[in-house]
């Protein structure tokens, strides 16, 4: 195989739950000139990073930053360092990415409380909150999109209630980060954790993530030693932070950090709830024109995420078969369900820069040849 | 600031302990059209990439592949996965990188023995195969090429005495892999991680890691659960095995993988062999040209790693002023020293692409105008 042989990788347009095809800047970005990790110059650009996203996650959390990993690896340093074994933990599990937190709080030892609900549903305020009220667990656990089942969770009284019994909040919010209405601050969350390939337009690989003041002051009073020295938010504070010395962790990801500093830009000029609106009516269009070739939403409207919908699959009609054709034929990814709600549901994602009405045209104009 | 300025960055020659310049080709395959983590033909690069380095690190250990994280994460990863609390490890410390293997070890709980040796030397074998004998450490940690001090450790007897007594060795390729003579199977290596920034011309955000058959049956029989989930092998191996469903554990950074899968071609293509004679020979022309500016060598010749060169700071010569007028008057990097070499040594990082003679004649040209 020559070297020209096997670099040429077809374009295909990524309409399933992520990644999303990033923006053609931000793939550019990407080749900027490498800079060292501890070069004033790379740092500069590391702080901008920090400040935008701060504004993409509407809070003023200095701890903010994107930690070097994909998604799944905030979720680890965020529950790594603010859960220890024995603390009372309570989460939310109605889809695939509720399980995996909850997964991680047994792993670590956590006495771990599943509030099991319906996927496809969002959870029942009533029954939440009486649980908290019950289980006052240290520690509270919530998707706030759920990929894998297109749920979008509202937070209303929540986090005032987790707080009032002494605990803090962590929300999963690698689907809604850039994509939908999320307010770090104004809904009080204390912890929040996402990924670059979504709603930010960038290749996967960072996971943005901000701990609140309430956190940290939590974080100073563990009584155990932070299992992981990559994850740890104390030995990693002395690189992030601007005020300390900028001692040496690790070496940061530059290329990756280039893309995520021209990803962020794009969204701030933008502007934030211009991308939300973007996002809402392509998926308005997106369902409206699934009843076309007879796509019923798996979701309720209310509780419908806008980034990933997801449609029940009709009778008849084999998942796999339909799925591979649009990929080998069409040159288009949509995701399959998972667990459960595999063969059962399709997940298609309109994220970032995919999500435009021309693509859920170019999406159902093969669906509709293929069906 | 507009999109345009903050976008410029200066060109820099990264002659420091890394990152190191990538390959032009290397970051142009960062632009590469993203595909999805389970499209059938990312997974034919993924797999490219694990044959390629199999390659590189001389072995034919099935699994060998590069973790989502920079190159602390692969040390993070074995030592979380082979290491467990209540073990015997010994570790050799003469360095930054040893000393960072040995907090691991006490941070899982591990019996930890270091073997402290000085810094600018290798391992005192004998003393060493004794202490072996000594403890039976179930885990031995040794730091290759140790970038704190630019110092090779060769192997000679350590593989066949650690596993005599019982032992599995682990092996910190980071700076060696890709620059330097390194045998996995032929010096009988049980595990070794490494990065991608330095010897491979990538950026950094990948650690290549390889794991033997004698490894993953001790991993069979662990006692206890792997505190993580994220650099957890049980499970990361239904993704990366291409026997399995390849199931989803996490989002792999594609992008930084198209580098890599064409970074890797470029060595394979210059040949592995050619590539360690050329590093060799210009960190020979760099040693002949420092004596015209004073500077001499740290190690001592036998000992000397050839992708990194400690050098010490002639008497009267100010560290950072000459490492500031490096970088701002002639985008060139260098290294400075890590906590007791502090201001004693200059790291001088000539890897991957870099390695070439004209970058010495423009160090030379440059330092000779600032001392």
């Amino acid at each position: 195989m020559t070297s020209k042989d096997e670099t040429v990788i077809e374009k295909r347009l990524l309409l399933g739950p992520g990644p999303s095809n990033p923006s053609p800047n931000v793939l550019q970005a990407l080749t900027r000139p490498m800079l060292g990790h501890l070069d004033p110059r790379f740092l500069e650009i590391f702080d901008v990073c920090k400040d935008r996203l701060r504004q993409v996650f509407r809070t003023e959390n200095e701890l903010t930053f994107p930690v070097s990993g994909t998604g799944t690896s905030g979720m680890e340093m965020l529950m790594n360092n603010f859960l220890e074994a024995g603390d009372e933990a309570l989460i939310a599990v109605g889809g695939f990415f509720g399980g995996r937190m909850a997964d991680f709080a047994e792993r670590i030892g956590a006495k771990t409380t599943r509030y099991n609900y319906e996927w496809g549903t969002s959870i029942n305020k009533d029954e939440f909150l009486g649980l908290i009220e019950k289980t006052k667990p240290k520690f509270v656990g919530i998707v706030h999109a759920e990929t894998s089942t297109g749920v979008i969770q509202h937070m209303d009284e929540i986090p005032a209630t987790v707080h009032k019994n002494g605990g803090i909040l962590c929300l999963d919010c690698v689907t809604s980060l850039g994509t939908c209405e999320l307010e770090i601050d104004g809904w009080d969350i204390d912890i929040a954790f996402s990924c670059s390939q979504k709603g930010l337009a960038c290749p996967p690989g960072l996971s943005p993530i901000t701990v609140s003041k309430r956190a940290m002051d939590r974080l100073k009073k563990r009584r155990t030693t932070i299992p992981s020295f990559y994850f740890n938010l104390k030995e990693i504070l002395a690189y992030i932070d601007d005020s300390q010395k900028r001692a040496y962790h690790h070496t940061a990801p530059i290329s990756m950090i280039y893309g995520l500093h021209e990803g962020l830009r794009e969204i701030l000029e933008e502007g934030l709830e211009a991308r939300w609106q973007r996002h809402r009516d392509n998926a308005h269009y997106l369902i409206k024109n699934a009843t076309g070739i007879d796509l019923t939403p798996f979701v309720k409207e209310e509780d419908r995420l806008y980034a990933v919908t997801t449609f029940m699959i009709p009778n008849g009609v084999d998942d796999q078969s339909v799925r591979s054709q649009l990929l080998n034929k069409y040159g288009i990814e949509i995701g399959g369900g998972f667990g459960k709600l595999a063969e059962k549901i399709w997940r298609i994602g309109l994220m970032g820069s995919n999500s435009k009405k021309e693509h859920v045209d170019r999406l159902f104009e093969a669906l509709g040849a293929i069906i």
